[in-house]
């Protein structure tokens, strides 16, 4: 299972089109606070795997492309346990 | 620019995964509710068209088969604007 301190000791990479708190600085870029980390998990392993395409699929290949099970596992256990600002 | 309640008209197909709201029924589904709508659109295309792969797009790929451009937009307009139920 993901542990969240250690997804956030690794969302350096991530934060920048993401932001820190997993609430996203353009709405090109989705929000990760409040989503399940088991989608989450998926997604980023299916970005790191060449399974997404299109899109802005060129930015986050390379970023997940040396993600290990257990990075995409605690990534997605911090960014799902962040608070999602809504309107 | 995507109709919120054309959207919800044709959001039927999409709630028993994702929920008549966004929050969606297990954790293998992503939430859409207070997700972007421009990232939804996008993901929506993104199946449609054939860019995503893996995971669960052996569902959503069939899905958005026959969504128009249009289409994505409302529902994406729809889901953007439900209220992510947090923990």
């Amino acid at each position: 299972a993901g542990d969240a301190e250690a997804g956030k000791a690794k969302s350096g990479m991530c934060v920048a089109c993401h932001g820190a708190d997993g609430n996203s600085l353009a709405p090109m870029y989705p929000n990760l606070a409040g989503q399940h980390a088991q989608y989450l998990e998926s997604a980023i392993k299916a970005y790191r795997d060449g399974q997404r395409t299109g899109g802005t699929t060129a930015m986050m290949t390379p970023m997940a492309a040396n993600l290990s099970d257990q990075d995409a596992a605690d990534l997605a256990a911090y960014f799902s346990q962040q608070k999602l600002k809504q309107k």
